[in-house]
């Protein structure tokens, strides 16, 4: 017989809109679970321990009457996202018992995974496996494959990115360094200011909520103008920006996170610059970059081993804090890569 | 002795906020001119034929306090743009008299050009020389670059233009159309509609004025989305595309005619699709592309040829109708590409 455990969930309440609460999920422990995959199945059985709390799980909490890019969450069944866990039963010819994976699971102890082939195989288990929700996982392929795929970098050039210190923010400005660019950081605290330059090597930061005047702080941070900007919070930033462009420049698309609450997105006004100064901007999504994964976790597990990217991350601990993590994303609570931590093993 | 003439010109007044008018311009002929060029000089002196009306130049009328794409006009000062003139005398090796060209000249009758390298040589003469104004000069350029440099069309894609019926728009719905696209076009009224759908051949049309909801028109006619957008006028226009376009689709970012004259653009709200459908949004400039311009006048030569291009301009006769001509744009007023007749040899 196999063993049956109880399995604490973070279950989803019901749609919302505006900013997300903590009292829009409940942590429960109603059911039960059987540590076994069903019989005929090629399911695997994961024990989670690290799940991560990403921006565009807020999208999943409001109602969409078309289909969205992602499927909305379902009211009273748990939350679901990327995580990290470790394989307690399968059988799935390519998982085996003692396997580490990262990919999309539950918010509970013990998921059941029906289509394991969307699990990645964690391949180093000689760096913390709470990486694979950051720095080696979903948040750290959008940096590399947006920036190096998306905003054609040359050594040299002036690099902007907001949400600087977060899980992509981070890795993002760190690639562009080693690419030789001068790399400029905006963040929402005198402390995440400090960390873009003395931890992640940031030429310059600054504290948004504390320029009066966006414009002129990119006007001053870059007098020649930028050639990038890697966009992750939309709005009145992507304005500013769009005026202090070099021609021939270059916006990767990545997030607008300003605008995830709000009824009616803000308006950009200074898109007329994108013909006179000749700007490209490109949306994308990570997903279209999975195929990269191979490659990306290769070179950046090199530059670990060399000590030539640094990473700082943001760990709740159980899955009782998982609520709050994820809600304070939209507040700028997390400071690095925000995950929970279910089980350290 | 050089023959001395008078020399009829639309001066420009003064710098303008708001809608141009008439009044903004003066026709004086105060001036006269020695019909040769200074000695010593590689000048040539242009009769000027043709004039093109382009709604680029009311970016000319403003006062930049920090340098724009273009040169803003000086008051009190000859009105400059694109036109189609003869060759009158040259110092210059590569012109000789009786020559026809293209390129930058006053709004007179004769312009001394005094760098004429950046004109182009006028090398076939067996269509109307006025065309050297629209089809095939600066706008037919930008069609033919904007269309196939910057949109990656494939045949079969589905493809939305704005101000249609215009100098640009009317040549990339048929250059659409040549590579086997779905082309709906969107103009300003019922007769430009009925000559999208009856002599350029789009698939569709619609007169954007009498949609109450241009999201709506847009969902009518393209059930399955948008995979090219080439804006010509932004606003509430690329709004509505935003949300109607496809995965993976493109936006080449021409104009935006419909805020050149508004003390501060319109607010885009619909920006979150780039990332959500991965589009890509590109401005550009014509002037990039003057190295293609023999390609592409070879390539369109052979459309007109062979019957496979149409063509519509509106002729405005004489310098005295230059300003209403020109002003007209920004009410739609002209019907194909607005051009002013200075002289018919
Ligand atoms: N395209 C893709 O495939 C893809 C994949 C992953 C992530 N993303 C996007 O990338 C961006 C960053 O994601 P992440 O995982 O790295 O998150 P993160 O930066 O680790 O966390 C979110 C951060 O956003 C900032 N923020 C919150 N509200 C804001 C506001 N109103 N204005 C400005 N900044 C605000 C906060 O930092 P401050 O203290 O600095 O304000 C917060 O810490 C998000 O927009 C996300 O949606 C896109
Ligand atoms: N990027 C470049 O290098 C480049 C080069 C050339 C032209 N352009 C741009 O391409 C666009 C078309 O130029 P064109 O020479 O072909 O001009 P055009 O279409 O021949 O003439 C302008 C037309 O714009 C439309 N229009 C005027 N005000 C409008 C408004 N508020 N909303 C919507 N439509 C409006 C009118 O047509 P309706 O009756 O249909 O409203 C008018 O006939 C312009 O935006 C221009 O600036 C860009």
């Amino acid at each position: 017989m196999a063993e049956v455990r109880a399995n604490k969930k973070v279950v989803f309440k019901d749609f919302i809109t505006g900013f997300p609460k903590e009292s829009d999920m409940e942590v429960v422990t109603t059911d039960t679970v059987r540590l076994k995959v069903p019989e005929g199945s090629t399911a695997v059985l994961l024990k989670n321990l690290y799940l991560s709390c990403d921006p565009y799980m807020r999208s999943r909490m409001s109602k969409h009457d078309e289909a969205s890019y992602v499927p909305d969450f379902v009211p009273g069944s748990v939350i679901t996202g990327f995580g990290v866990g470790k394989v307690v039963d399968s059988s799935h010819p390519d998982f085996k018992v003692g396997d580490f994976v990262w990919g999309t699971t539950g918010w509970e102890e013990y998921s059941l995974i029906t289509a394991p082939e969307m699990l990645f195989k964690i391949r180093y288990t000689d760096v913390p496996l709470s990486y694979y929700t950051g720095l080696l996982g979903m948040p750290g392929l959008t940096a590399y494959a947006g920036f190096h795929e998306i905003c054609s970098p040359k050594n040299g050039e002036y690099v902007f990115v907001s949400a600087a210190s977060g899980a992509v923010g981070q890795l993002v400005g760190q690639f562009a360094r080693l690419m030789g660019c001068y790399v400029v950081g905006s963040a929402g605290s005198d402390e995440k200011v400090s960390l873009l330059k003395n931890k992640f090597g940031f030429d310059e930061a600054f504290n948004y909520k504390k320029e009066p005047d966006l414009n002129a702080a990119l006007k001053r941070l870059f007098p020649e103008g930028i050639d990038i900007y890697f966009e992750n919070v939309g709005g009145l930033m992507l304005d500013a920006v769009l005026s202090n462009m070099r021609n021939h420049g270059r916006i990767a698309v990545c997030g607008m996170i300003s605008q995830y609450n709000l009824e009616k997105p803000e308006g950009v006004h200074n898109l007329f610059y994108l013909i006179t100064k000749r700007i490209r901007m490109d949306g994308f999504l990570v997903f279209d970059f999975y195929h990269k994964y191979p490659q990306f976790e290769e070179i950046t597990m090199q530059y670990i081993k060399d000590g030539k990217i640094n990473y700082v991350e943001d760990a709740a601990e159980g899955l009782e804090n998982a609520p709050a993590a994820l809600v304070g994303l939209f507040a700028g609570r997390n400071v690095g890569k925000q995950l929970v931590v279910v089980s350290h093993e």
